[in-house]
């Protein structure tokens, strides 16, 4: 069994430290974040499957993808590195580079990342000067510090660690992500850093990791974009002398807190959408294939016709099987029934059962569910998404990314 | 050559009348149309893609798949007739049977079609006095009051006639449509009904409406969501006497004709899309495929990003090739140039060159066009879409379909 610890942070778990500072990237909000691990760590990692990859993105791919270990995750905010050709590269790497040598690291223990404006310079000198600052300020308890540097446009900061209990005693995870714009299924959506005290061996690290983002940030949508910057990665490094075994009870129980860390991570990401004032599961059940229950919710979650229905609190089902309906998946919409929370809305041959008032008591509550049931299979999918809000528009007319 | 003849419709076409009235589906505006033709016509249809299909669709589908001649479409707006099962279908079915009672012609020639709200029983007692009225009111000039009775979210009505010189003479198209909401490529994407007085036989008729369509309605995006009624059809009454026959000069020239009156309508429902204050091209170029530059194209019009940009007046080319980077189309970002209009905006190698000033004079016009060029090959594909504003939004929070 997990369970949440409160203020947690990927500073919950031993070996980890981390800070969070200003260095003149963005004007004066906090914009680079450093986690260390006192140890060496096996590494996971997700990456956006955008075309265009922002350089950092390509730099740590090749960590990731070689197996390299790992001592550190270092993250700037206010600018995305992304779509500024081959000195982005050189960019990215020198800031590892710098990094690492004042961590007294291998250069390619130091995972990098960057989120913010599209096709502009790194300016070069305030991320030196900043990466000279962070990595003397380390801290056992600055993971939250760290997480409020990663934000952009978000509101609130995402922040988590869950505690397992396994068969030799207890392992530790804590997760900080940040998202908002740009949130769309296919991959990592997002940034989010996890760290564990576990000890995961390769290949594990990368199946446990990829599994859980499948179920969690690859299910949630606020725009239907998708980033050039987006990544998750974890980070285990062995501290508390547990060890994952593939096959055991143990690997399952620190599956379940794993999911449920990245499904917590990914649902805060969806609730600070830009310009959400809901967060809405769509949980699509009882279709005949995983694949067209996924098919289904994912139409649905990114319709704006659904989307702004929720925000009006219209009961408006009738997009809803639209949106199923234009999705390409195999169903019969004759035998499709839909809920809110428990409240039938539309049963088999289009029985439209909805009690609009009861309905609409639902629609204003800040979170809740719509069930989609095909009554046509075994097969479900969850989904989680925001409502799509005047103050989307305006946020996004007037940002540049 | 073809030319567009002033205040064009319908009823510009020999041979065709029609009317528009109000019977009491809607509260004031008129909602009911009639499109007739006092001789036979051969006639081809596009519809909607979504599994969900509104039972006019599933009637009128019938028809053309049975390549059965035709005389009138019927269409209603105010109800959509969708999602409403059986008695969805036998209200279709009655309305269809008594018009064409009324017109003393053979059921299967009435082609029907429905607009509106989502999920409601048709009220077939204000259906079937309407249908009695507009049976006698039928008029060479009754066009304009067809394309009136079509709207629904629209501001503005559509219709258009174009004349063009064959070689035998001159034929005649006219065409109605409405959009608004839910538009988006693939397939019919909205209502339009096109008239000719050309002859033109099956299966011809069907492949030059299909290839129209799919440079046109097929290309246009507002929201990104598909409707469960779009239908597109075309009526060749033969009244010119002028045969259209395959592989001819006159074949080409009459498509040229078609296709401009069908991009004519897809750019008039983009330009009154709800909440949409600009009409923009997109238009990818030297693409290795023709389908990897509409991938790319469609990719970047139902960008809500990109759409937010432009209504934000914001040069940002970064969520443009972003946009092209998750539609999964193959490409090399490297090579890639972005123009507004004449102004080059991004060159290879991530070269932005973007003059703020003249960029924002091009994103302040009503109409621009963006080119991406790809740089790699020597396909295109042109698209049109329009800004996400805010007025997007209130609109659909506040409308039922």
């Amino acid at each position: 069994m997990y369970q949440f610890l409160s203020n947690g942070t990927v500073t919950s778990v031993k070996g980890f430290k981390a800070a969070g500072i200003h260095c003149g990237i963005k004007k004066r909000k906090k914009d680079l974040a450093l986690i260390y691990s006192e140890t060496s760590c096996t590494a996971a990692g997700t990456f956006t499957l955008n075309k265009v990859q922002a350089a950092p993105i390509q730099v740590s791919k090749e960590i990731i993808k070689n197996k390299k270990t790992v001592r550190a995750v270092l993250v700037n905010s206010g600018n995305a590195n992304a779509c500024t050709g081959e000195q982005g590269t050189k960019d990215a790497l020198a800031a590892q580079e710098y990094c690492a040598k004042l961590l007294q690291v291998t250069q390619s223990e130091v995972i990098v990342s960057s989120t913010g404006v599209i096709g502009q310079a790194m300016p070069m000198d305030k991320m030196l000067h900043g990466i000279k600052m962070i990595t003397g300020r380390l801290t056992d308890d600055g993971g939250l510090d760290a997480a409020e540097a990663i934000l952009t446009t978000d509101l609130v900061m995402k922040s988590w660690a869950v505690e397992v209990s396994l068969s030799s005693g207890k392992v530790t995870l804590g997760g900080i992500c940040k998202g908002s714009g740009m949130i769309m299924p296919n991959m990592a959506t997002m940034l989010g850093f996890i760290t564990t005290d576990a000890a995961i061996e390769h290949p594990l690290i990368q199946e446990l990791l990829s599994e859980a983002v499948n179920k969690s940030f690859n299910r949630i949508s606020v725009d239907g974009d998708t980033s050039t910057n987006d990544m998750v990665t974890l980070m285990a490094n062995g501290v508390s002398g547990i060890q994952i075994v593939k096959g055991t009870s143990d690997e399952a129980l620190f599956f379940e807190a794993l999911q449920a860390l990245c499904i917590e991570m990914a649902k805060s990401i969806v609730r600070d959408g830009e310009g959400a004032s809901k967060l809405v599961t769509v949980h699509v059940k009882n279709a005949k294939s995983e694949n067209d229950a996924c098919t289904i919710a994912q139409s649905i979650v990114n319709s704006p016709l659904v989307k702004t229905a929720i925000h009006g609190c219209d009961a408006n089902w009738g997009r809803i099987i639209s949106a199923a309906g234009k999705s390409g998946a195999e169903f019969n919409p004759d035998l499709t029934s839909i809920y809110f929370d428990e409240l039938p809305i539309l049963l088999p041959n289009y029985q439209a059962v909805i009690d609009e008032e009861k309905a609409l008591s639902i629609l204003e509550k800040d979170e809740f569910t719509i069930t989609v049931d095909l009554g046509d299979g075994q097969c479900d999918s969850t989904w989680w998404t925001c409502d799509f809000s005047q103050a989307y528009i305006k946020i996004n007319a007037n940002y540049r990314t």
